[in-house]
């Protein structure tokens, strides 16, 4: 699948667009659910490239510089194919970077792209711990008539995924019916001493981290497509990362960009500086 | 069907929100094909009558004013609805309204709607003209895998409507063969005088004129998904409207405005005028 | 008064458009004293509708349901009408919602309309408290020789209301003379912190809530006329409803938001949330 | 009057800060009649300033350099008064430039200005020709309960200018009333022809132009406040200038500049360049 | 030179990342003499190759598809180097791709670039014919102390290409001098008509196009440094490929688009769709 | 050097256009070593006087008021110039204002500037310590070949000031070298208490103060152009001022506002804020 991945996109500063032993694989995923052009996620994998020049390759808070780790960007999943195909690449993509030793890291796109992946991950990884960032519990069991919808993605995850093995982080909207089920789940977590806290029972589980990016608060990334006030900082954000190194991040990805909807382009930044600290962090 | 329009919606500047005797019902479609929240045309119905206000009621081109003519504004299609129950929605408020007596006009949401409104009002009106204004063919058989696809709005509505009942004016952009297929036709017009020759052989047809909107100009329209320079200006739309007060207008429909796309509003502006000259002029 | 209100507009998510029993009622009033169209604060109201659906009728931290709660949205204020008018027309129709037992919610518009629905609102309830929460102190006398100035809001108020009966919240820009007036009155708070300390001495008062919008930061509220550097963010505003849970507000209002200077159209959706947090807590 | 002008704002191209004798005078009039900051018109002299370094002192067209011709930039008149103030402010300064031998050129600021001006010329000029170049008839007597308003621009001049001494050009947006009476009086032309045809029968007058800056199609020109479709492009307007080079222009205006609206900075741009071909053209 | 060039730019749609026997080589130079992040026209080249997917492969007024033509897109000259290197560069990769036999097409970047790649041309092809589209006459002999201004591309050129061999088109902003020059030569052309009339005298010369995207007017695209009204529109672009149609064009490029000043993003897609048709004429 | 400033801008809300014994004198330098039109920090300075007229000019957090401390507005070190003849326009304008015993507050332009104002500061003050608050180290030794680069701002200061006499505060962005460097010299400090710390080791020394505005985080500050997320908030820069305040502060400079990357227009109000501060902190 990664052979027919197109390579028409730019690449994220200093990657390689090939496959390298050990490394984090980015890939992209064009994909709004949506056959109209120009406005949306779509955009989202792309921007998060363009803009990766004005970033450092190192990172002061982590003190890691991106020179010391292998990473590569694959390039984007086919545009034109339909939200199935889209599914089926996704997964195929990250199965072979998952049997070539490596961590997918995929670009979104909209949230409802991320059960192909994890799909994926979960099959080389059954005890996978999935940890979600997002403002929406995306707990829905389907959403005008669609069911991979982006307010279904960790919905279908449960399809596969025991209960147990996830965690949901700063989510601040949802309905009554998701929130209760969160609740009684006690998988809920606030903050990033929450989230200690609750991986104390997953100590040695590998990772899967889904970012949707809309868990930052509209002050920081109003680029997005449904913004909801109270979230995170960015440094929570780091909090957020020290509290995961002591795992194994196998797995992760970062979506829900429209780069479009913020003119100012720092949305785009943002998403670019999440990848980056992404890329020091999963090893 | 009727009835189940949402009625949340702001209403078009002097419009009454209940089908009135012997006028031209207006109605919204606020569907984009995506799931997403924000981008794109789902906005464009509202965005019509949001900056209606401004308008004057009398245009000095038409010497006309809306005070003389009855017109309604009856609420928009309901959004939470799968892309099936929009078209069967779609088509039942049209035939509702031509069963009545009344003059049909849609606004979008995307043109991969028009079909489902074309196919009541050609239940009624078998000799029905279709008059395309558009920058795109519109004739692909599909795209991404989607049938009803905005690419293929004309191409639906070929599924019933024979072909000689079809004219396309200022299509400036397609593939090789949609072209090929549009100059043996001879179907292809490109400005007012052209469609005045060509509106000869169908002196007494009725006509549906569906508008998307991006046969405009970029310069006066970037408000939409796929801009495409070489179009239309505002004194050339005014003179196909001359063209056609010959003509009996019994039904409309203007689409592809995503209002958000453009900062400066204008192009929302310009969707409302166009509005209001197809309500000054069907009749 | 009521049945004076334009009905043109928007509604806002799943309220009634008639007054219901015992519920908020929210209404608009389009109103920046300028004769221009487009720009500034007259779009506010409806920039708050349009975009509410795309909230949750569940909020989290208040453990609350608008499905819960009835509410209902009048209108707007006629638009074409002297400042005057528009004065008289508010307290007109607030005056007729709390004479019906309900609760008045008004969204602005200019923060120069509050006067206007205090007044009605202080006839019912002479021991009312007026909470303003705002980065002004819109206290002086006049401005540019206009007796009811934005900056003049609280000034107006006290023209009929006790001074000891206003507490000034948020405040963080105005003159010498009124920071003067304000830490003499000893009528300035900070936070929720210190409002939760003034609001003892007012056990059982009856409460006006009067948001102008800029009491948020720049950084998540840009879209507004006179933003103003060091302002509450989201979890502050939290913390005041909370504060205010245990008082009985029977009218607020929402103003100062000018959709069109944020593009990203985040501010509406803020402006959008704090009307819901109001419905959920006005009660 | 001159030396009350508020000289902080900046200074348009090669211009002096002083009255030079027998030169062409600017000052800016920074009002919209309304008291919030920001946005507006009001900024709108300003931006015409700030943009016009871009320009070069040569037109090609017109085959004539700012070097050549005498200019002055005078200052603003003060923001911080009532509208009355800011009428006689107007009318004073005008009249002491006048006076002094020198052509004023007003940069709005509304259009309700205008009056204020044509007045003070009026009375040294009474056989003043005033030419209107405008989107709107401006022909209200009133808007809003303001008699000063920009859509009875005109009309408050009629007030004292016999009405056959105005001419109306490129109108396209008014009441059936007014363009009745416009019809009537044969005063109202469409294009550089028409004009030159219309000027016949006033060889010898000396002319104010006041120039909406509407009067450009909003592809040219988005940033104002009511844009209209149908407009002039930039060749027309300069065939405009010509026809008048005949013509003695003793005073001009150029108004209704709202910067903030137009993102790209190209309706400044275009404002600043219609101020530079009055500068050549005005002598 | 080609295999030093950056290659993590996006592609331009269906274009192959090495050079092709035969064809048009596309090269992009992010360059505009500033060392700041984001600004400029620095992204000129990369927004040309993002919206490349939203076209057409066929242009129906020329009749041809992309399918048809070799072209290939070779990525980026180095962007962290000073002037000089950026300019040799260019003149390594243009001699580079002329040696292969093939056409370059620079992407921009500023217009002070041609001259570099302009050099490299002639080297084979002494007795080249540079035809300049602009709104700038470029003719100074330095700006601001800078010998490669963008305000000198031309005169740099002028530096080693006959005098007789350069046409200037659409120019309409420039100092007297400059005019004075332009005029004197007889090389400054108005429209296609103009064009043909002055070609007749190049009758066999192979021809150097250099597009400067503000010969288009604002009201096309704003998206640029300098707009100057009174440029050409979408039609009389394509009767100029028309004229240039009995010529050769051996080297071409596009400069001076700044994606980020034109929110609407129509910028970008008129110089994608400029490229598009160029490499359906450059043959 | 004084008198050769451009005073074509826009001047401070109420400052002076002249030099005021014992004042605070500020000063533009609109320059981004670009030489293109329209993009950048060149418009920085005059944004940040432009937004000036909507603050109040009483501070209650420092509880003064700019009506008891004198401050002039000087105007523009002018544009038209090579990056060495602005770098000694700055140095002479500085070292005119230090030696009439005044302190001047520049206004930038790009942060490269910095080293010619602080070198003439530091002929007078040899002791001068020099904070610098940023978001990047801006110690490389020159960038992109440029010696006076803004990525080398410190470097370039740091050749003639003794290295214990710099401290730098808020960077978040550098190589693994440069905060290696500023970890290795103790000169790194994250927030107003570190300061406070830190300071006492320098009692009595006369401070410059240069602020990088891009200190602050994108969500209060995305006008500028390189933003970095992890930056202050607005009570933070309170924070450091109160720190300051029993130091002397001899000289200031607020740089890096591009405020047409913000179409909000809140960054240069916030800096226009930070400068009122300045004012008012200077003494």
């Amino acid at each position: 699948m990664i052979e027919s991945l197109n390579t028409n996109s730019p690449i994220y500063m200093g990657a390689e667009r090939r496959l390298i032993e050990g490394s984090v694989c980015m890939f992209g995923v064009p994909f709004d659910a949506t056959v109209s052009f120009r406005p949306g996620t779509r955009f989202g994998a792309d921007a998060i490239r363009s803009v990766s020049d004005g970033l450092e390759t190192y990172c002061p808070v982590l003190d890691r510089d991106l020179e010391d780790a292998p990473y590569c960007d694959l390039g984007n999943v086919e545009f034109t194919a339909s939200p199935e195909e889209v599914g089926e690449g996704i997964t195929g993509v990250v199965r072979e970077i998952v049997e070539a030793g490596c961590r997918p890291l995929m670009l979104g796109g909209e949230h409802s792209l991320t059960p192909h992946a994890v799909r994926a991950v979960y099959e080389t990884y059954p005890n996978l711990l999935l940890i979600q960032m997002d403002a929406h519990a995306d707990l829905r069991d389907g959403y005008n008539g669609q069911v991979f919808s982006h307010a279904s993605a960790m919905r279908r995850c449960l399809d596969f995924l025991p209960a147990a093995q996830l965690i949901q982080f700063g989510i601040r909207s949802g309905t009554r019916e998701e929130f209760a089920e969160m609740r009684a789940a006690r998988r809920l977590v606030g903050d990033a001493l929450q989230l200690a806290e609750a991986l104390k029972a997953h100590a040695h589980r590998p990772v899967y981290l889904t970012i949707d990016l809309d868990v930052f608060d509209p002050s920081l990334f109003p680029g997005t497509g449904t913004p909801e006030y109270g979230g995170i900082d960015w440094p929570e954000f780091m909090r957020v990362l020290d509290v995961l190194s002591s795992h194994k991040i196998v797995a992760a990805d970062a979506v829900e960009l429209a780069p479009q909807l913020d003119p100012t382009g720092c949305s785009s930044i943002l998403a670019s500086k999440v990848v980056r600290e992404l890329l020091l962090t999963m090893r």
